[in-house]
């Protein structure tokens, strides 16, 4: 298995959901960059379950950086994240040892390690790996603020319950603003009408999808490649990287199919010098490449496996059919959950985009 | 710029759309695979405009592997694939060399190369770099069908006609049969629909998008990594690549947002020693893993920006807001003829996942 | 700056000389390798400064791996090795700040970190950083030997004292005693005439350089690239990530320049059905790829820079030219505890090789 | 197999001694450079069999570039260089099929592609391939010098005849020097010397090594990382690229291990406001990073191993021990040849590590 990311960030990843351990290593930065802890803190409080909503496994989520920064700032050698798995109760794993969960990981897992996986808590597979992921994303989201480059998300919809779109005159106020909510819904009452969804989805043993908005503000033209290494391709390969992601699209994104070219071309103007399109139907993104309008990602966020209703599986030593009731800690829904994670991987992206055109020094 | 393809396997793209010669090579290919170019041939002619359907621009898309293939066999070498650019004329091409078409790479392509851009068709950004990739890609479908995996796909929506679904118990011969036709609809009667929609958009002198459904067949489990390498960021990353491309997902896709997840679970089962699951919502994926199930990708294809209407775009000498009416030629609707490309890139990503686990001997 | 080697395995290595954890991921290992901590154990203390012959920093050099082995076997997931620096003594480094130590990387570090990088103890230049490689390097000779692969050195020189050659008829044998040893020479009356030398330096406060011959036994033919691959641009590539190295060379390397080619090409024959070669000159490689005989290399180890005796150099804060005594603690020779590290980073490469070639699962 | 270079700059070398068209792909360079053709064909030159004391085949190493310039700039995208092989004479070769030459990569060739490879002329290992290489070198030794940064060689020894050494308050001036010449030796009456020492290895159907200094004058200080991608990894990474090359060192290179650190240890002093070492043992090269001294790098290249002398080797088809008398044509030495191919490997890497720390848009 490889878990790195190899581009001009290098992002190692390592741990297993019940390992002692786990972290991440990213290497990549330029010197001189201030650590901003707090806002690390901030974002992996976002991501930790900490409400009725979520599972009931709580970790803290510190972390430690035992490489790479030096009295506060950054010293251009590799940064290890370390973060401690605490609150682990493997006891419940011991029968999803060889009756593999419907639609996790669990069975892929078995069949890629030949059967030395760690099945305890998913292993690497688990979604507590996308904890370093955030520590990592906070620190490239600090950077890319300092360049007046901001990534701010809303829950689209979930279920049935979709939400207001963002007004496109005002994106940085309301990007900020998203920034500072853990469940971040623009129309307060369509976050109620969802988070009502997702406690009927609990009470049920049951669980639900959503969708996520996420918008780059401010990022610049000329970003991106022609072929391989396109926006969307480094985007969407990150965001694919994400359990439970299912589908990534950008601008109109599927909604393109049902148009005729006339409808959804974005013409070309000048706003005073700035070169602006009228609309914004590509996403900020043309050939593969920035155009200087905001960014606009898509992403799918499937219903959370892990539910408590009996399912059909089976029983990889007695080599039959079996019933499973997952017992364990789950969340009913992780959209909310993963829009960090999301904002992580796209600050990665487009950091490591940045620097592709800019140079590791224009980080600082 | 970058447009090099870096996994096991190795693909380096190169040329404009009016330069003389374009190609790519391919590296990684094992020793001893005998290669079909009469296979290579039928790919590229699904590719070709050679309907009234499609732009009057008319290739012959002669291919020559100068390299890697000696006496009929791939020596392990890299293979070279060169192809000439013979029907060119880029007199069409001085008036938006300042005035960027809407939606087009132009604007990006300037300001990503400083101005240095050859802008004649669209230079390196244009859909004839696909040839020679539809050659690389006709190359790893043979290798893998060698392998019994079988790459299909139908067009599944065109505006607002929706073609029929596979039959799931009939993959392998609905996958022959679409891998026959240029313009694959399973039902005949969409399939006339489809086509008089794209003859109405062309009269309109306009363009209309689409939306392709394509399945890896026979594809072995336990591919695919399960962070940043997984089978949906390797897939759609190259997918991305395309141009046009705005949208990828995996399974029911962007359709998971409004299901609880005792809705679109996939139960395990056996299928006498098979494993199996129930649906396939997933895809075929897991946790990044393929599970042995049908790999389901779905590709959004935009409308074609070029447009014979009249738009809106601006003169980057005069710096002003100017009319644009694009002569040249061009195609109503490309979805036809991205089914080729997408089915190469989709070889290019398994292909070389395959190898990822198998070992590169293991293509013979 | 980088410190990922990303290959077929990828290795993520972090941490400073006086950072309180450094270690290293190493991704791509296959499920199901046993590990034998012992021999990883064995190989550290190899390394570690344990004797009058070298340095008084006494590192324990406990690790822990915190990830990618369960119940003894490797997961396929990424293995991350943790150690503690727990001797350390940061004061004698204020005053290195800002004199850089000639012949040092301090200058070099400070340039390239733009002022920003930990200075104490050689940060993460320091030699230290070969611990966590150490370890990486015996998981990957551990994996090669169960192929019957062995990897084993002599000192082949310090200052004027030479050693006797390997003989070429029982490699075998003499790799493996050779890699009992911490102190690895063939002729033991040379090796007390090497440690006389070393201790001379000591006394006068000085250090010396040396000469290091590397065997790799029973490769496997067809290993290597022609080009960029080569088997001497992998193994040389990771022998120059060696503080200290400043030249490789394999076979018969700078020797080559004074003899003609009658004199030293290497004459193929039939040992039974095994292809071999008469004399091997070449080093068991030709056109960069392995030809099966013995790869031979050589590395020379420049003195430790690290002296007593006072030196000039630079105050890059008043800028002018002064005079430096360094304290701290330093080897008068680091030839015989580089003898280890050097292994690690062949076996590192070689394994590389063997897995482009065999594929991933081979390893088990 | 794999003949890719994947760092900053991107080159995809493909082709075969014996094939119609060889060349490479260079991807990563900057919009906007003005190529001297005529430099290019300078560097051709310098490469080329063109004198008695070469072999006799004579290709004219005309190039074309295909792609990636426009009007005579670089656009940024993907460059190619292709080259026709047209005086080529396979008949020769059909008798080393199954009699492998020695010292050649024949017999490795046939392992590593299971017997499928292009035997005639050395296939894709024939020396050739380093015609695009050194095609690609002249561009980026264009860009170096536009940057103030020199390399030259020259050849410092064949067989038992020493040049001078560079004239260290001179460099600028001798570098420029050798790079006029086709044979480049300091000592006219050393390059005599050697020139009679070539002429007797060819009088008698024999070859004969050498070695080859070479220098990168004004590099700036800063480029290189710690571990896995120092420059003498770079570096040494693309000289084992070459045929023949089996040793590489920097600075005093294997002659460190004869001394004591006192001796050696390059002292910092400043010279005005630089800082500057009062020698150069290092090579301009401290813990992987450059130092602002001159970058000193020695090659040594082995005699050719195609010597008219009948020689012990093997017949693969009858299995047993043959007699082989090489006939083809080929070089008595090939170390005035390599120089020019050398200095180009230097040039990528350098180019490299520095748009690796000053970004790709530095390079204009």
């Amino acid at each position: 298995m490889a878990s790195v990311y190899l581009k001009n960030l290098k992002i190692s990843l390592f741990g297993e959901s019940h390992s002692q351990i786990m972290g991440a290593t990213l290497d990549g930065i330029c010197p001189g960059i201030k650590i901003d802890f707090d806002k690390i803190n901030k974002e992996l409080n976002k991501r930790k379950a900490c409400d009725t909503l979520s599972t009931d496994r709580h970790e803290m989520d510190d972390y430690k950086i035992v490489s790479g920064v030096f009295n506060g700032y950054t010293t251009g050698t590799p940064i290890t994240i370390l973060m401690e798995n605490r609150d682990v109760d493997s006891s419940k794993y011991e029968n999803i040892k060889n009756t593999p969960r419907p639609s996790h990981a669990d069975y892929c897992n078995i069949v890629k390690s030949l059967g030395y996986n760690d099945y305890r808590g998913g292993g690497h597979s688990s979604g507590r790996l996308t904890a370093p992921l955030v520590a990592v994303g906070a620190i490239c989201k600090q950077i890319l603020s300092n360049k007046n480059i901001y990534i701010g998300s809303h829950i689209k919809k979930i279920h049935d319950v979709i939400d207001d779109e963002f007004d496109k005159n005002n994106y940085y106020e309301e990007i900020i603003k998203m920034n500072d909510e853990s469940f971040p819904v623009l129309n307060q009452e369509k976050k109620q009408m969802m988070i009502e969804t997702i406690k009927l989805a609990k009470s049920n043993f049951d669980s639900v999808g959503g969708e996520i908005e996420t918008v780059v503000y401010n990022c610049p033209s000329g970003l991106g490649e022609p072929f391989f290494d396109s926006v969307e391709s480094e985007v969407s390969s990150l965001l694919f990287s994400i359990p439970a992601v299912k589908g990534v699209s950008f601008g109109k994104g599927f909604a393109f199919s049902r148009f005729f070219g006339s409808e959804v071309n974005d013409s070309l103007y000048y706003d005073g010098e700035k070169v602006k399109t009228k609309t914004n139907n590509n996403g900020g993104i043309n050939g593969g490449i920035t155009n200087g309008m905001p960014i606009v990602i898509n992403t799918v966020i499937k219903p959370t496996p892990s539910i408590g209703k009996e399912q059909d599986t089976i029983d990889l030593l007695k080599k039959e059919n079996v019933k499973l009731k997952i017992e364990g800690r789950h969340d009913p829904c992780i959209c909310h959950r993963s829009v960090v994670v999301i904002e992580s991987m796209v600050a990665i992206a487009i950091l490591n985009l940045y620097i592709s055109r800019e140079g590791r020094l224009s980080m600082k």
